[in-house]
């Protein structure tokens, strides 16, 4: 984190995430504190305290607003959303523009405030999702895995639909996942895309169509990644996959295949668009705005493609592959 | 042709082909004359005589590449081929590089040196193919589609293959296709890759696909462009189609569909590479590279994509369409 040592805030242009060898090495989050369920921790578990700031164009922002949706938290946690435009400034509150709002808590207009306001002495890039305390005007968490793992284990008196995203004897395989898919998959688009050496992309790219086709296999047999259960996996696979066509796959070169031309992994991704909390997060318009137009030394003429439009609403036909309740247990 | 006016050499980087609005703005061939079948004519055909410079990246020389093929003229047209990476100072010879040859015929060191031998006056971007007359030294034209009607008409007494690419009868309607295709599709590539402006680029995206649609559907029924006969027309596209999934769709964000994902284009663009002169002229090496790593303007990172290494070789079944002989007369 020796980025962060001098208290000054980096430009976008400024700001270095490359390695010698010209691979992109993603800067850590900072903010790693828990809300917990427990009432005497520092951070205890209260309807409207809590705060998310997102972007509905980043797929790690993304994957808090489908938990929240899937688990009926929409009323205990607040949300604003940023424009999917990110200038030199960093992520930006313009409410005029569609699908984006204020700053309904600090009234900012750019959300590297709001991390000032945490800690004088944070810099860096600012990155969305926040989970931001109004009672004590901080950032608890700003890394998006264990955000997600917070509102499935942790928020859970508060859900008010029936949803479990870490099943009991689920734990261990749903942490296997996430961490299995990371670096090729969730990491590896941005590492394909960002790469500044021949040798560092060919590396990323090889890496995630072989993630691919091994996940694509697996899916063969099972409705969900863990198995016949929708869990927190999904969520960090679907963010991924449901911007691969219409984003990845032109704007960072990941064009060895497009994610509708998978046998199984393009039913699967209908399977959880047409869910809960998923399709209905998902703004493709942001999306590609924020892609195409924020990242000038990968597509510098800004302008935003026509893209495929893939019919994630047809058929899927993966409910074949639920065992029912009966056969479950 | 005001850019050519003041014998100054223009670099890649000063040269700009773009209007006001941001679309793109080909520049016009300067050299039009032709050879002909008339003994007494200023360049008359002459096995030898000739010569084509080329590059295999290019679609515009590989349309003559194809028609020498085709037509069995390799031994009275030679050829050299330039190194596919294009810099400042424009093509350029570099043996050492696979699949790339000396100037056999002048011993330059970039093809503008040729441009300047014909014409000392002569300047803006030098481009391939170009028709040389070893005799007078000169360019005698650098105009694809013109080059090309020369091949089919002119040097048919030298052709040691039987084929005919404009068969009597068909003139009028190759070059009502090769006028339709040229805007929204041969041309309408660069259009979309090179637009400067978001409407630039809807405009380009909008017409190349609403026209490959068009075309898809006339290729339901008909084995080829103009009928059941091969011609100009075929060659015309296909230097455009082959190039597509791998360059255009990702490096010119025509990415609303794959050729491959074409009901009756993919089939056709796997009988013509299958056809002699067009599979074995093509040098998939030299077009990735060209693309990606000459236009900084559109791909800065020079990095040149795994792509989808499309099947072409798969069978095509579009022989059914073809009449027999007996059925055709």
């Amino acid at each position: 984190m020796s980025r962060f040592l001098d208290g000054e805030w980096l430009s976008e242009a400024e700001l270095t995430e490359k390695s010698e060898d010209g691979s992109f090495d993603r800067q850590e989050s900072v903010f790693r504190d828990s809300v917990r369920a427990d009432p005497d921790a520092e951070f205890p578990v209260e309807s409207g305290r809590y705060h998310l700031y997102v972007s509905y164009a980043c797929p790690w922002a993304h994957r808090t607003l489908i938990a929240r949706a899937q688990l009926g938290l929409e009323d205990a946690i607040s949300v604003d959303v940023v424009d999917p435009y990110r200038e030199d400034g960093g992520w930006q509150f313009t409410p005029e523009k569609e699908g984006c709002t204020t700053d309904s808590i600090n009234d900012f207009d750019y959300l590297r405030e709001a991390y000032k306001l945490a800690d004088t002495n944070v810099n860096g890039r600012p990155t969305v999702p926040v989970l931001w305390d109004k009672k004590n005007e901080t950032i608890v968490n700003n890394e998006s895995r264990e955000i997600l793992r917070m509102l499935t284990t942790e928020f859970t008196s508060l859900a008010t639909r029936e949803a479990d995203l870490l099943p009991e004897g689920y734990e261990e395989e749903v942490d296997a996942l996430l961490d299995d898919i990371y670096q090729p998959i969730n990491n590896g688009v941005y590492r394909t895309g960002f790469a500044d050496s021949q040798e560092a992309y060919d590396e990323a790219v090889e890496e995630l169509f072989e993630a691919l086709d091994e996940y694509d296999d697996l899916l063969a047999d099972q409705r969900y990644l863990a198995g016949d259960r929708l869990t927190e996996a999904d969520i960090a696979m679907y963010t991924t996959l449901v911007r691969f066509d219409e984003v990845y796959h032109t704007h960072f070169m990941c064009n060895h295949k497009l994610i509708r031309e998978y046998e199984n992994l393009w039913p699967y991704l209908r399977d959880l668009y047409q869910t809960h909390g998923f399709g209905d997060t998902t703004v493709m318009s942001h999306i590609k705005e924020h892609y195409y137009t924020t990242h000038p030394d990968v597509s510098p003429k800004r302008i935003v493609p026509k893209g495929p439009n893939p019919r994630f609403e047809a058929p899927h036909d993966r409910d074949r592959l639920t065992p029912t309740p009966d056969a479950a247990d």
